[in-house]
């Protein structure tokens, strides 16, 4: 990785604000830590990343994330150890996925340093923001969008991409329903759902709006030309279990190369569990509810870990799922917060020290 | 239409850019009037609009704008006529399809006395920046996004409705050509294509980009399943001309639903010309091409206004279109603008005095 060439710039907050947060009583993602890192790219190029006490953006009404939606994100965790040692999770896999995603968006993209030694300096300092309390951890927001200004329906001409930190608690509380869509879709072909574009999740509210209103917590997207196939939910990638084969969609145009996906798939395959990456139909998935080969099913990203699904819907009937005494997404979750947290080995060389 | 219960407060630029523009050399969007109005959604109700100054939003980082590309907007245009009377075209209609964009995102719909109030009264503030100027006008930019905060993928609690103006000269300079797309996608069977959402146009922009560097204007978006059938372009519905029969095909959820295009579908019924709505498909072009049935395409929109298309490519082959005396796009322009400046008689009840 080439280093920065200037060092980046540290305004210092007057007084912090973490007296004023409860750390056992953590929304996701509604507190937010002292400082915040900028990053301007003008005239062509990116400048040297600042840090600055956690502010207001100011912004011309006539910028390009207000009209055309060209924003772009990643969410990771940061996660302490006993020791008190901070680790990432993969960070390298979350900032090439930034820039395809900034590709697609026509964003341009940023350097591996500038991504890196932003988020591990503003790491360092904000050290005390990350939660220790079980189930709770710092996550971390990258985001990058069109400050250049403009009415034309094209490329701005100025981004900025910037990093916040909210001290947060589990994205699901309770149990977790979940509809599987049948008139909506999340993503075309061709389109941009593999990228994590500000609107595709924009597109997913409405629907998962009627999703909840009907006593589902979450929307399973389906392909949008049959709505046969099991595509991928909110911010999660979907794992199902039949029989002892643990199954989940193949990555494509329209679903997020999820990092927790393909981490759960590794160690899956590690312990020798069988895997398949293939479609999901949802005839296959109803069926195995009827006779009883579907054990599981749960979401993995990074906000929600692993969540296992309690309940399916499908055109008016909900499927239960069997509770496990020995369940692989038990299993699985402990292993991977084992790896992140510092608890275990790191096979794999998953774990980023901070 | 309610009135809306208060005045609207105007707070006065004290000074005037209007000397500093080029009315003779305007380009698309780029420079903007001296007042904006702003409507704030707070606890569940919209505020009474204010009217300021043209100057910068300040927005938390964790604005949900930011994040999840939840933003809406729409298009129009003032006309002067030469009297110096200022029309508008359609508003309500505007105002209409605002809401049905509102809805599909999960943005609370206004009132259509704030966003047509709104509008009317800064237009009247603003008379002076409506060019007279041949193929100018003044542009309207009424926009919505999420302002409230947090991380949660889910709807924002606070949204900003602003209405900004930007005189402006043609959208297109010159010739336009066309590439029909048979890898990219602009929207999904169940997506949020027929909402002017700001997600819809910044994934628009990377094939376009592709598309200008192989020499063309536009992009022509054709279904995402099979790229077999023509839908819309950029910021136009389009029509093709076979014989002298007008196609355009039907709107859906995937293809916006616009006011130049219906409107000129009904100036073409009400002078007899024949015209289909129906599913256009690229194999059907492509042959009326080859043997000389394909007289006219042409782009229309709001900000295109009526855009004949020169060349089309498919395929790495390069169609030209014909240069007719006689266009029904040349014969059509010219009824429509003479019923938006207020040079012919409305006969429809198109014109909106303001
Ligand atoms: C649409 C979508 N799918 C899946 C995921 C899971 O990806 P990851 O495991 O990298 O967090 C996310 C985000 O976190 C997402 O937004
Ligand atoms: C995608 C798209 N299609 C078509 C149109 C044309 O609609 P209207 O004639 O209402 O301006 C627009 C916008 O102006 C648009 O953004």
């Amino acid at each position: 990785m080439k280093a920065i060439k200037e060092e980046i710039r540290i305004e210092r907050a007057p007084v912090s604000k973490i007296t004023e947060v409860d750390f056992n009583n953590l929304a996701f993602g509604s507190v937010y830590s002292d400082h915040m890192l900028v990053c301007d790219y003008k005239d062509g190029a990116w400048e040297t990343p600042i840090i600055t006490p956690y502010q207001p953006i100011t912004l011309d009404p006539a910028s390009k994330i207000f009209h055309y939606g060209q924003s772009i994100f990643e969410g990771m965790k940061a996660y302490k150890d006993s020791n008190g040692q901070i680790w990432l999770f993969r960070p390298l896999d979350n900032h090439k996925r930034f820039n395809i995603s900034a590709k697609r968006l026509a964003i341009p993209e940023i350097p591996e340093s500038h991504f890196i030694d932003g988020l591990t300096t503003l790491l360092r300092l904000e050290k005390d923001w990350v939660p220790t309390t079980a189930g709770s951890s710092l996550y971390i927001r990258p985001f990058m969008f069109a400050s250049g200004k403009g009415f034309h329906a094209s490329p701005a001409d100025a981004y900025k991409f910037m990093v916040c930190f909210a001290p947060s608690g589990p994205y699901f509380s309770g149990k977790v329903k979940v509809l599987i869509e049948e008139t909506y879709s999340r993503s075309a072909n061709g389109g941009t759902g593999y990228a994590k574009a500000g609107g595709n999740y924009a597109g997913q509210f409405y629907p998962t709006q009627l999703a909840i209103a009907k006593g589902y917590n979450q929307v399973i997207w389906t392909d949008d030309n049959t709505h046969e196939f099991i595509e991928e939910a909110g911010a999660m990638n979907i794992f199902v279990r039949i029989n002892d084969t643990l199954i989940t969609a193949p990555v494509s145009d329209r679903i997020l190369d999820g990092i927790t996906r393909k981490s759960i798939l590794t160690l899956a395959q590690d312990q020798g569990i069988t895997t398949e990456i293939r479609k999901i139909s949802v005839t296959e998935v109803v069926e195995a509810a009827q006779n009883g080969s579907l054990k599981e099913m749960f979401g993995a990203g990074t906000a929600a870990v692993i969540s296992p699904i309690t309940t399916f819907g499908f055109q008016g009937v909900d499927y239960d799922l069997p509770e496990l005494q020995h369940s692989y997404a038990t299993s699985l979750k402990k292993q991977i917060t084992d790896i992140q947290y510092n608890r275990s080995e790191d096979k794999f060389g998953w774990r980023f020290k901070v």
